[in-house]
């Protein structure tokens, strides 16, 4: 059974300020809300079809695939959906490599990297307060799950990397030094910038080492690359290195 | 001015049975159409909200904004909208390394994959009959202009990759050799495959040399690579280690 009250409150979850009202945001997916549920993510309500995830000790509201339909953020509704409580920010760990992100907009582009970054083991990404929302359901969905397992922080980009004095500050610039020779360390921060504009200028200022991935084919009108497949090449090469160290 | 027959045919063009009996494909964007006036591709018809593209000595068909909404694919229409010719098949240059793609289904994916092939100087990519169409307005869009860089052709894989003898037969698969530490020479196929279930069976077949990109994170629940930041990462192995060589 699904209450007005509900729909209501689940379908106000695509909204940055209904999200941070009642600290609560959607995971939909059978696959996607059991890796929530093993994490330290909390729970507030799960709605299925089906009574699927009874091993794991959870209350699951039985509603139908036209209950489903209504509160759904996907085309093609995924038997399940859940509410969990955005958890409390939690402290950065300064001694491996971390992540940054100036000012990504598009949401796919920030689920494929925090999948990225659960893949390439980076337990830290750091979002510009300008960045897309991390707990926005196309977010969620682009995650696959990794979301639950990449501890992400919101916070005035800019001002913490002129005052927190953590270096090397790498920076991806067109004409930074090639990724396959430049020295790379295990730690650090690594800062990815806007789609169309790259990495503002105030936060230019504090980059250390400024990288780049060499374009192998002739064109100059080849676009750069997307942010996304660049962060890919990037963590790629960070870490290979330091297998190889 | 646009004619009704015009807005038919252009709105139509979203279709695969469409794009093939006329032999036409839309390119929006004047970034984008720029670069396929200079390429080989030839244009079947121009229209845009200013005369901008004057240089070119083209005949643009000056519309306005609304008239562009009305034909234009794209939720915000940007300026300009041509028809280009689906252009006829080139040979496949086998004595560089090919990219060959095993039923890739979702535009954007194809798009980015493109715009890497263009990237990393890959001048072939091939696509298995049921990979999404390239001239898909959504493809077009996402390879950003690398569309008509690089050489793509649609054909029989598994007959192709069985008959062809073309060796080595590169394949991503999770119990593949880390691409780190595997031999790979900059010539032969790289074979990617579908979105949710990787290369089929009969493809699998071919296959000489099985690689991974390994994983550094700790948890088992890790989806596997999306398969274009996959593609980002062994283009990028694949390039490196022939400047190095």
């Amino acid at each position: 059974m699904l209450s007005k009250s509900q729909i209501k409150l689940i379908t106000s979850l695509d909204k940055k300020k209904y999200r941070s009202k009642h600290q609560l945001f959607v995971v939909e997916g059978i696959k996607s809300i059991q890796e929530f549920l093993n994490s330290d993510y909390k729970l507030n309500l799960l709605f299925s079809v089906e009574d699927i995830l009874q091993k794991n000790e959870v209350n699951t509201n039985l509603i139908t695939e036209f209950e489903l339909k209504k509160i759904s953020f996907l085309s093609t509704p995924n038997c399940a959906l859940a509410i969990f409580k955005i958890p409390e920010v939690k402290a950065i760990d300064h001694n491996s490599l971390v992540v940054a992100l100036d000012n990504i907009s598009d949401p796919g582009n920030l689920g494929t990297i925090i999948r990225l970054c659960d893949w390439f083991g980076i337990k830290d990404l750091i979002c510009s307060t300008n960045t897309v929302d991390c707990f926005n359901p196309k977010v969620v969905q682009a995650s696959m799950g990794s979301l639950c397992r990449v501890n992400i922080t919101y916070l005035d980009l800019e001002y913490y990397l002129k005052n927190k004095q953590m270096k090397p500050i790498y920076g991806t610039f067109m004409d930074g030094e090639s990724i396959y020779s430049s020295t790379v360390m295990n730690k650090g921060i690594l800062v990815l910038g806007n789609e169309a504009n790259g990495i503002g200028e105030e936060i230019e200022k504090t980059v250390t080492d400024r990288i780049a991935i060499p374009q192998f084919g002739n064109s100059r009108e080849t676009e750069s690359l997307n942010v996304a497949t660049a962060t890919a090449i990037m963590l790629s090469e960070f870490k290979r290195r330091t297998i190889e160290k």
